[in-house]
């Protein structure tokens, strides 16, 4: 069979550019398919103010952390700048009956016994997380406990006090966009461990939301796109993959296709999961990828003339108890002009205010802005959000989420290639999974699968 | 735009050639697009014994229960019959240590203080179970927590004695092919109660097991087929849906498209997910349909010249703890000649022998059998077996198994139409959800809700 690249790509988002810009950096001819008429997957720069079009701030994946060595490489590579989050100044907690403390650093200063309780529980799920293998978690020691009970209830039985466990509940939210029930521990322990540890994952300063790039992550992926050039195939929505001997032949919704000899599919699992396959995919394969659904989040951001909050000593930065919104950040670009906060709906917040007409959503937003920074909140000049749940070609956000018995009863089928398909996405990345580095990582990793695969033909 | 039918069925299995021929009826025009090239979904007739064709057993569902009064009533008019699943004889349980128990009735004579754990949490399930609301079990009193701890984290804090903890996960098997800590204890409920019960679901004579059809269940979908003749076309794998103001567009991987003026999508929710539609579903309903694995299933049959356990005074009827098998039934046919043994891998047990090679496979169900039945049971004179799973125009079986989170975030997604789309399977089944009869019940549901919103025109 003739074919028209050694290598298919499927998916343009991070994790298939990387493996493209690899496989191409090693002599290798590659073809790219992407869904959309774009770039980037969970990676999107966008400019919420219609008339400064210029402004671009990102409405999916934005930081880098210290640790993203990956990520920050490509960077580096790609001639972007960094800077740091925003982080001066006072933080604010809203608490469950909406009342404000504020607070420097990572810890407000509540009750010690509830900190003292957030404190064990962060220890004991570390401890408990670096015992967890990152290559194949369902080995860890008590793999078969850990997997088959929530995260929530994990929190139930470990942590003794109301405030603490809703304090760590809101960081399930930020670090999964979803409820603690929704996830097994081993999968919370995996990600933990995957990701350097509960500090790492939800720090600021010192952790995965350090760091940003001028311009916007967007760059990492437009920048990449750019070095593959031709390759990269925009509005071709694969749907069908069939694997021969020799070759794969690749179809999209638009009726091409291509062959190649191999394909990496980069999309997350259960997007993977909706491809046709010929022959069709093992057992475990296939139940894998109808059971890593998506976290539910809406990023929102608003824009006003300057950052106002900043003039009263607020960092911009907030986690609330009360809800709907989890976590809000100062998001202005560098040099302070506009000013942006940014808020997340996560877990059922999100899908709650995902069923929200677009302005009930807008209007809970700059409410929740305004308890938390005054009435200058109240009339951003230009406000903009995104429902990742409700874009096909991402099925959610971050990243997908693993109930119990998912990793010990189908996590072998989760990088596994199959024949000549392999598998990329930051939820198959060992370091940083569900990150921008893992996603990355994960590219990496397939690209070097195949390239090993070949090597030893 | 000229439509091709009124309405287009997607699948046919038991819902969806339901749903067509209770349109039929009404006097639509209905067209049904099957992927494969027979109807039937999960239920389908096999000759185990390749040498006699005629002999017929069930690979698929096979039981219909005295209160499944859409499925008996659909036999009748298709003019089956039905007839009593063999029961006389006693009953093995094989224990953890392997040790063979015969007892009678549904009840083994094992240390009364396990009955009494067992019953107790029967008892509790079944009265938690009818306060779930059929129709939205998210309103359920205690939905919330309910909804937020896996069945097997109830089962432990419930259940005192390890065997019966052992028991009850055996049942568990044989209900949602899944372990206990897969499922949510909402969904568990819910499904109890759509059931009519515990006893109702695991039992034989006056449960969910009692009757069989003669000739196969798989006649109950060929004599519905048979009836809409040339409106169920075979081999079109439906992938994209294409809704507009006033009509659908519905295309197959073959190409070929039809239009009509709604569309009943009767897959498993999963394998609805794998639709392209446009435009984009709601989130709600793409993040559901992330979020509703198929349970796993192993159905293997071992045919013999005659039933000769009968004659040592057995049943037939089997249930291990030490595994491999969870559950087994003789499923010998009318006349007794020839004998056949039916035996199934459930949850784990499906997972770990999904990855086994067909001949390990039947080794290991040959081996089980003799360890119930004797040395005649070594050398059956054919074997088959179906590993559901690996099926991708069904994805596994018995049904969907929701984890933690999943009917409270999104159940609400999971029968409500989308515009002119509308959703059967058994899984939108309020009356015994998971079974022949919910099928048949989602189909007549669908149908029905077409035929109230087109008369309120």
């Amino acid at each position: 069979m003739v074919t028209d690249a050694d290598v298919i790509v499927v998916g343009a988002g991070m994790a298939g550019l990387t493996a493209a810009d690899r496989l191409t950096a090693a002599g290798r001819s590659v073809l790219v398919l992407e869904a959309r008429e774009r770039v980037g997957g969970r990676v999107l720069n966008e400019a919420p103010d219609a008339a400064a079009p210029e402004q671009v701030v990102e409405i999916g994946g934005q930081w880098l952390g210290p640790t993203q060595t990956r990520a920050r490489t490509l960077a580096a590579r790609l001639g972007l700048q960094l800077y740091a989050t925003h982080t001066d100044g006072a933080n604010l907690l809203e608490r469950r009956d909406g009342g404000l403390l504020r607070y420097r650093g990572t810890i407000p200063r509540i009750n010690p016994v509830v900190l003292a309780d957030i404190g064990q529980a962060q220890t004991r799920l570390d401890r408990l997380a670096r015992r967890v293998p990152l290559q194949a978690p369902w080995r860890a020691p008590h793999a078969g406990h850990q997997d088959a009970v929530t995260l929530g209830t994990w929190l139930r039985r470990n942590v003794a006090t109301r405030t603490a466990r809703e304090l760590l509940t809101v960081a399930v939210r930020a670090v999964w966009a979803c409820e603690p029930h929704e996830l097994s521990l081993l999968h919370a322990l995996f990600y933990l461990h995957s990701g350097g540890g509960f500090a790492s994952l939800i720090g600021t300063s010192g952790g995965a939301q350090q760091d940003r790039v001028v311009g916007g992550t967007g760059l990492l992926a437009t920048g990449l796109a750019a070095r593959l050039g031709d390759r990269v195939l925009l509005g071709r929505p694969v749907h069908a993959i069939r694997a021969g001997d020799d070759a794969v032949t690749v179809t999209a919704r638009t009726g091409d296709s291509w062959h190649a000899r191999r394909v990496i599919v980069a999309l997350p699992p259960t997007l993977a999961g909706q491809l046709d396959y010929h022959p069709a995919l093992p057992a475990a394969r296939a139940q894998l990828t109808q059971r890593t659904p998506m976290g539910a989040v809406i990023k929102c951001l608003a824009v006003y003339d300057e950052p106002f909050w900043r003039r009263d000593g607020l960092s911009g930065q907030a986690v609330s108890i009360a809800g709907p919104l989890s976590a809000v950040f100062d998001n202005t670009v560098p040099g302070g002009s506009p000013g942006v906060l940014l808020g997340f709906f996560e877990g059922a917040a999100a899908r709650r205010f995902s069923l929200r007409t677009p302005g009930e959503r807008r209007d809970a937003v700059v409410a929740a802005f305004t308890r938390l920074f005054g009435a200058r909140a109240r009339h951003p000049r230009a406000y903009l959000d995104k429902d990742w749940s409700g874009d096909p070609f991402s099925g959610g956000g971050y990243s997908a989420v693993l109930a119990p018995g998912t990793w010990t009863g189908y996590g072998h089928a989760l990088r596994a290639p199959v024949g000549r398909l392999h598998w990329a996405s930051t939820e198959t990345a060992t370091i940083w999974s569900g990150y921008i580095d893992g996603a990355i990582r994960s590219g990496e990793h397939a690209a070097d699968e195949i390239l090993r695969a070949e090597d030893s033909r």
